[in-house]
Parts: C-alpha cells; sequence; structure tokens
C-alpha cells in the first residue's frame, strides 16, 4: 500500500459489506459513502488497541477530526460485495495521525486514501496533543 | 391528507430535491431517506414559525425526538425528481406533538406518514413538556 | 418479541456498531438511521438462507420494497454501542413477508418495528410473487 | 478560490441548510457529507446549464463518476448553519472536468475542495467523451 510510506510494518483490516444504504442509483457505491467505510476500520482498529472514541471524549477530553484527505476511486464497488479496508500509520506526529488506508475486494484495490487526521479538544474542536496511552500503542506497532 | 385528522386547518410544506445521495441501486429513493425529508419539513416549520432548534437546545435546554411512526410507502421517487414535503399537526399535547406527513410529486402522494414527536430534556433525553411559546405558535395556526 | 406474532419459532439476530456515521448532534442514533439497521439484519437474514439480493435481481428479476413500517423508538442507541438486531417473520404471503424486528443492546429493548415487504418485479417495481424457493425456506423454519 | 485556478471566471454558488441528518455526535458536520453538499451543487450547476442526470444517462447514455478527490476541512459546520456551496471548472478535458469547490458560511470558508470528475458510459461506467453539448455550456461561461 503505497500511501502507507517506507517505515510502515503494520496494517489492521477490516471487513465491510455493502448494503442498498450504500449504493445510488447508478449501481454502485456512492463516492461519499466510502468514507464511512475508510472510518469505520480507522474506528475498529482504535478499538483492538483498547480505545473507544465515546470513552475517550469523556476520560481524557480528546476527539479525532479528519483535516483533510486524499481518495482515488479506482473502481466501483457494488450491492453484496463483500470489501476489505486496510489501514496502516503513513506518519505520527504530536496532534496528527496520518493514515494511509484502501478499500479491497479480494485482491482488486478499488478505493486508496490518505487521511489526516488531527487530536482535538472535544468541547472546542481546537488541535490538542495526542495522549500518551494513543500514540505508545501505535509505537508499539512499528 | 387524511393522517392529519379532523380539526386540522394549516399546513406547511417543503420543497426537496432527490439527488444522487438519495437513491439506491434499485434506481429509487432509499426507504430510510424518506424519513430524512420528513424531518426537514418538521424542521422548516419549526424555522418559519420562529425556532431554530440549536438555540431552543442552548436557551430551553430542549429538544425533539421522534417516540414513533407510521409510514406507507406509496411509490418510489426517483433521481431528480422536485418532491414536496407536507406537514400539519394531527395532535398538540402536554409533552408531545402528532404530525401527519406527506410526500408528494406534484399530485402524486408518494409517502403519507404520522410521526410521534416528544419534547425532551436536551441532556437527559427524558420527556419535558412542551415550552409554552411553541405551543401557542402552533395553537395559533388552528 | 411481540411483533413476531403467535407462530414464530425462528428469529435471525444480526450484530451492528454504532459509529459516528450513525449518530446525530443530539449524540444519539440518528432515527433514520435504525431503518438502515433493520434492513442490515434483513438482508443478512436472506444472505444465510441463501439469497443475495444484487444475484436475486438477476437471475429471478425481483427485488424486495418495503411497503409500509411501523416502528417505535424507546430508548436511544449512543456512540459505539454494540447493538443486536433481530429479525422474526410475522406473516409469509404469497407477495408478502411481514418482519418483527427489534434493536437491542443486550437485555434491553431499544427499538421495535413491523416492517411490511412486498416481492417486486426488479424494473417495474410492480408487485410480483414471492419466488417459490424464498417461500419454501422461510417456511421450513417455522 | 484558489483550487479553481487561473483562468476561472464564473462561478456557481447553492445554499445548504445544516439539518440533524448531516451531523454527528461531536456536534458538527460528519466529515462525508461534506461530499454530499459538494454534489448538490455540482449537480444544480448542471441543471442551470440545462443537464438532468437522469435525462443525460437515458439520452446520451452517460454519467459522471468522481475519479479524485482532496478536500481540506478547516472549521466546522454546525446544526441549524446557513451555508453556500461554490463551484467553479479549474480545468476542462476531453472526458474530464476538475471542479474548484468551497463550502462558505458567509464569509468563511470551512471546506475547500478539488473534485475531478469523469465522463462514463451509464452501464458499463468506462471512461466516455463528454458530450459536446455539455463542453461548450461550460466553455461559453469562461
Amino acid at each position: 500500500m503505497s500511501e502507507a510510506g517506507q517505515g510502515e510494518t503494520h496494517r489492521f483490516r477490516f471487513p465491510v459489506r455493502v448494503y442498498y444504504e450504500d449504493t445510488d442509483a447508478a449501481g454502485v457505491v456512492y463516492y461519499a459513502n466510502y468514507l464511512r467505510y475508510l472510518e469505520r476500520a480507522r474506528t475498529e482498529w482504535l478499538r483492538a488497541l483498547g480505545f473507544e472514541q465515546a470513552e475517550l471524549a469523556r476520560r481524557l477530553g480528546v476527539a479525532f477530526a479528519v483535516r483533510s484527505l486524499t481518495v482515488n476511486f479506482l473502481k466501483p464497488a457494488r450491492l453484496d460485495d463483500a470489501l476489505d479496508v486496510v489501514a496502516a500509520v503513513a506518519s505520527l506526529g504530536r496532534v496528527q495521525l496520518v493514515f494511509g488506508q484502501e478499500v479491497r475486494r479480494g485482491a482488486e484495490v478499488l478505493v486508496t486514501a490518505q487521511v489526516q487526521v488531527v487530536c482535538v479538544d472535544a468541547v472546542r474542536m481546537k488541535p490538542a496533543p495526542l495522549p500518551a496511552e494513543i500514540r505508545q500503542r501505535f509505537e508499539e506497532l512499528s
């Protein structure tokens, strides 16, 4: 996964099924809905590392906000497709994380994305340092 | 509009356009998305009466929650359709409002709905009396 | 599950996780999104019985359309909740199926629904007899 | 609007209201939903130029597919906000159009985006030349 850059050593993979709710009248997944899939994989990765977002907001007062993204839509996904959404950490900063992500159908890569996520104060929505315990868990992976 | 009951004297009408985002792979509007249309009309009616929901939550600490609904899907709406969403008050109680609603395409009725909305405390999500100023505005209509 | 009526002997249960995409600014799952959950469970039940909807449209020229529904929203679901969506067949007709459904969080029932689904010709969207092979599989369950 | 590049001489502006359906539990518009707003403005621009997408698919057998996008999320939009979505043509090729877009709240720019759209055969979803009548209308604007 080229988005994920050089030093990448760990990936997370999350299965997603395509339902009617995800498709549009062109018979394919509506373009905005891939962003939902990408976020489910990032969320499940955090959960697998021991962090739930509702609990992070309550306990540490932080949330994650997407600051920018680039997405390439290579091939369409269709109703009933069984997809995999892949995530890797491309870079880890003091307040931000950049994820390289893909949506795949078996060996086919349908969508590639680079997603810049910043840690924010959950009330004021202003940038805040990434909590040490989260940073540490991601550093342990690489 | 039979849902709106006997004493109904006032209706609100709000136009909605069908975009790709609203449709599904069957080529029609996805069934859950009509509930979005229904809510837009209720929200715009409140706004036309002078009430914005974000402001109601801040100033009076109340929000509206849908408690139950019945929907009949008679004919499908399609991409690019120009629809009208109609709302009338079927009954007005101490904590609840029942709306009779329709989604129309010109003279055709596509969807009919009866939607029971309760006023809730915006923090605890527990039933709360409908604010007097809102009740009064709806009573003035009938 | 009272919606499912007397003779019910079989239920299908499907897990759903609540993501940010499902919630709204009131901090709870947006009311229309429960309809997505309900449909995922019906779709996965069909799949578990051997029927995929895209394949049914191609092979038999039929699709399923929701004709009416009644939903009661009892308690709100929130971000990160692990829910179960339950479905049972309440009645099985020549062209229609009525499902009794629930959204549960552990032992708590959050939402109950009765959903009338009709089999339609996938092109003209007009009622069509339920394919014998599908009827048979549902009859075997009860 | 810097995305729209040098020679830009025409912009289209479309108003969008933020409803509960658009927001998430962080109290702001969910990031994927800005892509819906961006598409509504592109669709309404086409409509204002005389082209409806359902009709284009039937008459000319073409559709538009987003091939890639870059989005910067600068400030969050919130419930009840009255937004403007702006679109300009940054480049016009044989099969593709690149739009520079913004989501604004009054003078504030909340989101900027560059969206590459390709014309496709509506059945096979393969690239197809932009119909001459559409190209001509966009060229007349600049």
